[in-house]
Formats: structure tokens, sequence, C-alpha cells
């Protein structure tokens, strides 16, 4: 049975890639400052990530796997902040979907984030916590770090990559910008241009936590106080968009939480209530408000046309895809309502415009936007089927 | 051309009446205190209302409006805190689907509102305001105040009542809970019973303002300080869910406010983003957040059955009805994500259910739940037609 190991000293992946053991973590330091979409370049970028299974000797069967907003590195192995198992453990391990028996898969915290890749908390280089004087960053500058590792690594084109949500942009995107990387991609729950309701509601996430007088204009660390209470609202309005409304019928519907009746006060009578509220405090313990920011920041400029020809009225999105030598998989969930079907679909027509080889499937499901994390074995199957 | 009063001191509404002018303000404060829900009773409840029209010698062509969440009494009358039009001057008016120059319409503040209506900002029995003090209340609640007020003026039975959204659940309840006194009821966009989603919605929106420092456990009268930002926070994320993402789409798209290419930083770049933060900033200067609080309480707790019987599970939807000798017209909106045809539906079975002539329509308009405020003709056809 695989281990995590503890976090490592930067760069230690050479002696981590021939190790024995399944599971390994790494942190990769950048020698060069990495360059940026706003036009700034990132001096001292670590890149915190971990690996499962073992890279072939031909190097030919790495699948990175990319995650979503406020996810991290440990898809499939146990997280030391939280204790918890990995994210997607259901789907990563031997003999599972994405099958580190055969595949050697990779997954780095996003640049931005704050699960040991560089981002806002990070120390600048006067020493002191970059806080809002870290740059904003884009969808291609997380990749462009995915990119450095893959290089660090020695992996010139990955057999997948494969994300949901914020992952599958991140999938997109490096398929576009990078198009000989990658032979097979799977995008899953997720956009080629963040759409206006979501953008609205990153936003009020981060108006949430600006609005926090702890979060005083984003240096809060060493303060020994923090904008908990704003970052906690940011995610409960988050939370509520991850999931449908008929699974939180389903879930709660009106029932109370541990009492006979409503007790007429602002308490939470509601079990949905409790549960959020429970969902804010949680993720405060484990997420960095700038974090927030920053990530959703980069999510509401997301746009794949842009990003290609650097004007989101240049060009068509099959035009982004002219000439890819990569296949693509596209999936949406019908009951998603945050990432909802016709935005895949758009995906998929921009494909086959563009004539590259693209299957598209809308899976029924009832968890909405989280049911690419949830137990739905049509989502099993399409990914297993097309990693092969 | 009818001009609106300025506001009258209490229990002038003997005279206004049988005044000439159209349009009238009026205060009612009630001689005995208001039973609630909780079970306590709420001395010196005042009720700020509006009429249009003329009550006819029978007494028998009244239309009492319900407003929504946020909305007042100033139904077809320039809103005197604002300056701006009624928020449903297109309906109601001479010649309008709700004909002033045939009926004499009633819209009151709802109790725990902040236009005028006994709330939280009002003075207590001690003269502070009543703050965090003020009760629970619901949506019987509010009927009650209206039934107060109809009693007042001498209405035994109105014409109609119509309201959409929380306006449409003080339809119903009014319907279910005084059979007596109603023909015609019109619930549009509404509920009979809150679902999960939008608890916890509103849930999220209280935690914003309960967030905010300023808040200061609610008694932040006189303070200077006021829970503007949390309150701010509360009403984006609410507006958005006002909106359908088809709409949001074709208003604002991913285009930029005010600037050529994205600029990097946490300013609003998109449209989306500088409207939302608008809505919040000047919804602060209109409403009083903790009537905020209160009012989306009320709305969380309303279950009609629950009402009636006492206990959610004490009876069907349709035993609520039982005997009713109104008649119904329920509509709903294709586009309405908040309160989504399903919502309607369930009422307009249950009247079916109960023997209660029920029509029921769900229109076609692209302005999600907003759609009820908007230029929506078919839904003037349909009001028109119903009232007659």
């Amino acid at each position: 049975m695989a281990l995590t190991a503890g976090p490592r000293p930067p760069n230690s992946v050479a002696a981590m890639a021939t190790a024995e053991i399944l599971t390994q973590s790494g942190t990769l330091e950048l020698p060069e400052a990495l360059p940026l979409d706003c036009g700034q370049s990132l001096p001292g970028t670590q890149i915190a990530y971990e690996t499962y299974g073992t890279l072939d000797a031909a190097r030919g069967n790495a699948v990175m796997i990319c995650h979503a907003t406020t996810g991290d590195q440990h898809v499939a192995s146990t997280n030391p902040r939280t204790g918890k198992a990995g994210w997607w453990q259901r789907m990563v391990g031997p003999g599972l979907p994405i099958d580190t028996n055969r595949m050697f898969v990779i997954c780095a915290n996003v640049l931005g984030g704050c699960l040991g890749s560089t981002g806002p908390a990070s120390p600048g280089p006067d020493g002191a916590p970059w806080a809002m004087r870290f740059p904003v960053i884009t969808i291609r500058d997380m990749v462009r770090a995915h990119v450095a590792l893959l290089d660090h690594l020695g992996i010139d084109r990955l057999a997948a990559v494969v994300g949901g949500s914020m992952g599958g942009m991140q999938a997109l995107s490096l398929a576009a910008n990078w198009p000989g990387r990658v032979d097979k991609v799977l995008a899953i729950a997720c956009t080629a241009a963040m759409p206006a309701q979501n953008i609205a509601f990153q936003e009020v996430g981060r108006q949430a936590i600006m609005a926090d007088p702890d979060w005083q204009q984003g240096a809060y660390y060493g303060t020994g106080k923090a904008p908990d209470a704003g970052l906690s609202v940011a995610r409960m309005a988050a939370h509520i968009t991850y999931l449908s409304e008929a699974s939180m019928h389903e879930k709660f519907g009106r029932r109370l939480q541990n009492r006979d009746a409503k007790a007429f006060g602002f308490d939470a009578d509601f079990q949905v209530e409790s549960y959020l509220r429970h969902q804010g405090v949680t993720f405060t313990t484990r997420f960095d408000a700038n974090s927030y920011l920053y990530i959703t920041r980069a999510m509401s400029y997301f746009d794949l046309v842009e990003e290609k020809f650097g004007d989101p009225g240049a060009g068509l999105l099959a035009d982004v895809f002219t000439g890819t030598q990569s296949r693509f998989c596209v999936v949406s969930f019908d009951s998603d309502w945050l990432y909802p079907t016709p935005e895949s679909r758009k995906i998929a027509h921009a494909l086959n415009a563009a004539g590259a080889p693209v299957s598209f499937m809308e899976l029924s499901a009832p968890f909405g936007h989280d049911s690419f994390l949830l137990d739905v074995p049509a989502l099993d199957r399409v990914i297993a089927g097309f990693l092969g």
C-alpha cells in the first residue's frame, strides 16, 4: 500500500520519479522567473505536486489531473492539512478509471493556491508575504506552471490531461496553447469562456472577503486576524452553486436541525442552514482568502479565444483548436446549472468545426456541478473508456 | 394627474378614502397589540400603505397588492425615499391591467419592513429601536397586519389579492387563513413552501449581514454605522438569483466596463461586476439591514401547510384550501430558476385537488424571477383577464 510521504524540499522530484513507492510528494522551484499573462514575471515560483504510479521508460504514460477552484494536489492521497482522503480517491488508484498501475498521475497545486504552490501567502522578493502585491494570474498562467513541471519531469507529451470545473479549463488551455504537449484531453463540467452569471457569483465571493475588515486590504498575514467571516460567506454562496436544487431538496428539504419546531430566531433552524454554515467555517481552516480572490479572478478572466489571440473578438473558438493533434472528450451533467450543458456543447461544436476528434456526453446525475466529484458510475466508465 | 401626498399621521385613512385624489398615503396604527405566530404580540403596530383609485359604495372593488422581499407600498407612485417611479407602475393605473379607474388598489409596506410599517428599526416599547428584540415574524403575520388594515378600511372582502414572489406567498396565505376575505387570488412566481435552495440563499444573505462588525448584533441604530458592506453583499447574491443566466448573458456577457482590456486587478473589470456592485451599494441607501434579516427569515419559514395545521406534516397542501370560495390564478415564468414552474404547479395541483377554480400558466419570458416586474405583455393580459 502506497503511503504519502511528507513534503520534500524543492526539486526533490528526480529522486522521486525513480523511487519504488507509488505515491510521492514533490515541490519544484523554478530556476527562472515565470512569465505571466499580465506582463510581469514571478520570481521564485514553487510548484507543489503529487504523483501516483510509475513513469514508464518511454515517458509516455503520464496523466496530468488539474484540480478545481478550491482543490489541491492531493487527488488520491490524504490531505495533510485536513486529514481527509484525496478528493478524487474514487477515480484515481490501482484498477480505478485513472489506473495508477498503468499510468503515472501528476497533480499540482495551482499557481496562486495555498497548498504549497506559490500564491499570495507566499513570501515575495522582500521576504514578506506577497498578499495583494501578488500579480493577478490567469488560467493560462496556472497551466504555464504545469508545463514547467512537465519540463522538469522530462515529460514531453502527456498521455492525457483531465480536469473538472476549473480543472477542465486548465485542460483546454493546455491543449490550446501547448498543442504538442498532450494526446487526450478530458474536460468535464467546464466552459471555454466564463459566463456572466458565474462572473457574478465569483464577484460576490470576492466582495464578501474584501468587505471583511479583517481582510485589511489583504495584508492580514501575521496579524492574528484573517477574513474568516467573509471567506465563510463566500464559500457558502459558492457551495450552493455546486449543488442542484433537486439534490438540496433530497438531502435537506425543509428538515429542521436538532429541533422539533422552528425557534423563531436567527440560529440555524434548518439542516440546510447548519450544513452551509459548517461548510463556510471549515473552509476557512483549509484555504487562504487571498488565494480565493486570485483564483476566482483567474476564472472570471478565462476566455480561450482571448488567451489564444489576445482579444476575445479576434477569432472563433474553433480557431483556437485549428490543427490540434489531441483527441478530446467533453462531459457535462444534466443537473449542473453552474456550467450547464450548453457550455460544453459549445466546446464540442468548436472542436468539431476544427476537425478535432471529439466525443461529447451529457451525463445524467443528480448532484449538480459537484457530480464530477461524486458517485456517478457513468463518469467512471467514460473516463476509463477514453483513457483506454 | 394624481400626485402622491406626503405621509399622513396614523389613522388618517378615513379622510383619505373619501378624498377626490386618486393616490393617497396613509399610516394606520393598530389600537391593540398584533398577535404573532411566535406567540408574542406586537404593541403599537403601524402599517404604512398607499391606495389608488376610489373605493366604490359597495366596498367591493378593492384589490390588495402584496409586495416582494425588498418592495414597498409605492406600487404606482413615486417612492419618496428613492425618487423613483412605483415598482409596478406599468401594471397599476388608469386603463392598465390593474385599472385604477375601476378598482381601489391598496398596497401596504409589510410588517418588519422599513418604509413606514413597524419593523426592527421602529421604536420598541422603551422608545429605543427594537433592533433584534423585534420578534421573528412570519408571512402570515404580515398578512395579519394586512387584514387589520382591511378591517380598518371597512373592506370585508377583497375583489382580489395580487402578488409576485413574497407577495404571492402573502396572497396564498390570505386565501388559506382568511378564506372569506378574498374573491380572486393571483399568485405569481412563488411557492407554497420555501425550497431548500432558497432557504440556503437567504441564509447566505443573513450571514453576510451578521458577519459585518458594523452590524453590532443588530444594535447599529444611532451609532453612525450600519452593516452596509454586509447588506451590499447580501443584495448582490440575491440579485443574481432574480435574473436568468440568459438575461445576464444578453445584458452583460463578458463585456468590460469602461475599459478596452482587463486591468489585471480587483476593480470591476466586467460590466456585470460593476452592475452588481452598484445594485449592492444603492440597496443600502434604501433598505434597513435588520429588516432584510427579518423578512428573509419569514420567507425561509414559509410553509402553507404548517401555517394552516401547525405542523408541516399534518396535512396536504390541498387540505389548506378545502372549501375555499376563492378563484385562483397561478403564474410562473419559464426562465425563473428561483421559484421555478414546478413550485407553481404544486400549488395549482393542490387547488385542483381541493376543487377550487384555478388557472395555471407558465409564461415564456427571458428575465428570470424578475419577469413579473418587467415588460412581459403576456403577464399584462393574464392579469387583466383574470381581474376582469
